[in-house]
């Protein structure tokens, strides 16, 4: 289905440049994505040269910017990380919408600029940093139609990384990092615990629950031990190889929830809502694991990074978005 | 330096045959080793046929053989797995020495047998399978010299999948795996991890100690949490390259303590003494983060298959070890 937007309504080109890909949105009022192409050239799959990041967005944006050359161009995500673009430091937390904006730094492109976001930066409550690029926006832009979860709520992006995040005030005051995500991946296409797995995954819910289950209930046997089940539940037929994916899954996302919600308890956000932001096969599977840890007042929202821009672009022209 | 040792004093051949290596011992009374071969011609490095499990044997111990015909011949780890020389079944525990001895199964070699231990399976308390091959032995090899130790211990076998083996009235009766020595190695080659850590490993033991002491004290943080921090640390220069290493060794070790302290109290082991087996280094790294947990009285053992070889062997010829 092709929708055909009003491109004379755009606003602003918005880039969520993330590590393995490009997304390039043009953006109309209050964020709406009005046409959205992407390809495989993020960050770490380009040579780290200018004329490559160049090019790269050349590829997507280049018949946009000839036809609206006055819109201006904003990207968040990896490319201003040291293999961006642009290195663009980390701004500390807490940040807000307005900090953000003020810290953005610029690349030529053509014969117009595109400003890169900063990432962020906190301390954690065992006092380590903690790191993020990219879901900063999103979180700015989950906040930008509800006055109330601006002035407190827990925010939960699950991914490679999956970040949760505490908004308060209307600043993203702090984080922390899971690397479910990249775990599972690891684990399946290098350890032990890829040998009985099937290499296309099938949906199988009941597994997916036993392991949420198994962190939920015997989680201090510790995620290294715990692991190791995929392998034996295998060996012994208990599991059949179409359920160890799911299986290995939720006692993933079930040890990140059984931690993700002792740190929302101590950063004073038990009562806060819980949003959900991502890719939605994704945020399904957590809104499923969270109920059975009995959250069950949870919102989700797709990919936000639109509205983040869009709030950055007006933030950055001092509208207050 | 040459040891001579009077090899008329043989009473078996012991393989101690895993994944990755071979290890062919001629051994005498009580277990001692009076000359040790090692190969790289481990189970999971053969192509599974019966030929090349013969001719890696050959390799090592034709001349004992050939030399003293009568020798028995025995076999521990992978070798009895479903990729090995001949599956052995595993046997449930609680398990004695009489009982692995009675389970062997043979193997033909030239013109004599070869014996295979089996492995163990045990149900751990949260419900799932666990399983051991070579371990059993080990853990048999270090109750030998010591009668209250085979009443009552909790035996530790670090490595890349670690055992927390319970002994109790001479049998093991229960035992976890921790995926600690795995993970360690497949988040340094195949993870974000890994590209800031240095490609030589220094020692770095204040950063050893500072990962254990972050599993010890905030550890309910969350595993795939802590792990981020290798690269934030890294990032943010706060850690140097050589010390990334040693501080994810440190997390993992220090989790797995974590849960094997926890495991260890609910089997009724929390007096009971430690005893450590292992390669010296990695037993040394074990020993001090015991230490930070408050456990120091543990007790280091080399490797103890020999001893556990000799004991089977013994036992299967109606002499109980």
């Amino acid at each position: 289905m092709v929708i055909f937007a009003d491109k004379t309504q755009a606003q602003l080109i918005g880039l969520d440049w993330g590590s393995t890909s490009l997304r390039a949105m043009l953006i109309g009022a209050s964020g709406a994505v009005l046409e959205t192409r992407t390809s495989n050239q993020g960050a770490s799959m380009l040579d780290g040269s200018t004329a490559a990041f160049a090019a790269a967005l050349s590829a997507l944006a280049d018949d946009w910017h000839k036809a609206m050359p006055n819109l201006p161009l904003l990207a968040c995500g990896m490319v201003g990380s040291k293999h961006g673009w642009r290195e663009v430091p980390y701004l500390p937390c807490p940040a807000t919408v307005i900090e953000l904006a003020g810290a953005m730094q610029t690349v030529n492109w053509r014969d117009t600029q595109v400003r890169i976001v900063p990432g962020l930066q906190c301390e954690t409550p065992e006092g380590v940093p903690d790191v993020m690029r990219g879901e900063e926006t999103q979180a700015l832009g989950a906040l930008l139609a509800n006055q109330s979860l601006r002035e407190r709520s827990c925010i939960v992006m699950p991914g490679t990384h999956s970040k949760w995040a505490r908004v308060s005030s209307g600043a993203v005051d702090g984080f922390a990092t899971h690397m479910t995500g990249e775990l599972f991946a690891v684990l399946r296409a290098h350890s032990v615990l890829g040998r009985l797995l099937p290499s296309a995954m099938t949906a199988a819910p009941d597994a997916f629950e036993t392991g949420v289950l198994a962190a939920l209930k015997n989680g201090d046997a510790g995620l290294s031990h715990q692991i190791f089940a995929v392998r034996t539940l295998g060996l012994t037929g208990r599991l059949i190889p179409a359920q160890l994916p799911d299986y290995l899954s939720g006692l993933l996302i079930g040890h990140e929830l059984r931690s993700g919600l002792i740190w929302r308890e101590r950063a004073g956000l038990a009562v806060a809502p819980i949003l959900l932001i991502g890719e939605s096969v994704l945020c399904q599977r957590y809104l499923s694991a969270l109920a059975l840890f009995g959250e069950n007042a949870v919102q989700v929202l797709p990919n936000t990074a639109a509205v983040g821009l869009w709030r950055l672009a007006q933030a950055a022209q001092g509208v207050l978005g």
